[in-house]
């Protein structure tokens, strides 16, 4: 088994939990590690940006499930766990496209994240044009899922 | 410093190298590794999916810079390589959405892949309508850039 080994680049500060109900409207900041300030130079000229997190606080027995139902909701379909973005998945990395709000030095305040205070970042990535994809489909279930819990 | 541990999924086959021309053309096998077989169910049913793999191949020695010119391009402004999809990050994770042109049991057939021949994937993620952001902005270089090299 190869083994892959990241760090921490910051940490998030949020008041995101599970019954914050819609994650759009969270209001979030990132903290990145000062040794890396520089790393963030023109940043605040994209209105969209990546968070990669570490879901640290998701346990081994939870990963071991391959299926599951999305967001819980035994409504739908069992599909595989790389059929959802449920956070119980083999590598338990976070991914979410925020709105950048503004830049302060290390500080990134941000709109849309539904990391938990205090959770890890591995990195950010800025949005751009060639990550939007036109034509797209998803499963025939997804639109009950985005009705009932957006 | 807070060390994380993530864990190989599986590996893509590719002939797409540094010469490769438009990456959007390059059609790729994700082959992941077969104990995570039913972990892919239903992914067919989106068309495109988020690709996450180690970048191995990049060194130390280049990671340490902290600004950089956008695919090396000296015409262009030098940000911070969180400003850029640039490979020489603090942690080397390569994200890329691609086209899923079909799954047989273990392997995804996909179009639109950057990543070289045995890269190692750390996770998969469906695309949907949620990622696709509206009235984005980005810096004034970028369509420079993607003139350049798409």
């Amino acid at each position: 088994m190869t083994n892959i080994n990241f760090k921490s680049i910051g940490k998030i500060k949020s008041s995101f939990t599970h019954k914050s109900g819609d994650k759009n409207k969270v209001i979030a900041d990132i903290i990145i590690d000062k040794k890396y300030t520089l790393a963030l130079k023109g940043i605040e000229d994209y209105s969209h940006i990546m968070i990669l997190f570490w879901l640290d606080k998701i346990t081994d027995t939870e990963i071991k499930y391959l299926t599951t139902y999305p967001r819980g909701q035994e409504n739908l379909p069992k599909v595989g766990i790389f059929s959802t973005r449920n956070k119980t998945r083999p590598n338990p990395i976070g991914l979410t496209i925020v709105n950048l709000i503004s830049r302060k030095k290390n500080i990134l305040k941000v709109k849309g994240l539904d990391a938990f205070d205090g959770s890890f970042v591995l990195d950010i990535k800025p949005y751009d044009y060639k990550d939007i994809k036109n034509n797209i489909h998803v499963p025939n279930w997804w639109s009950n899922l985005s009705k009932n819990k957006k």
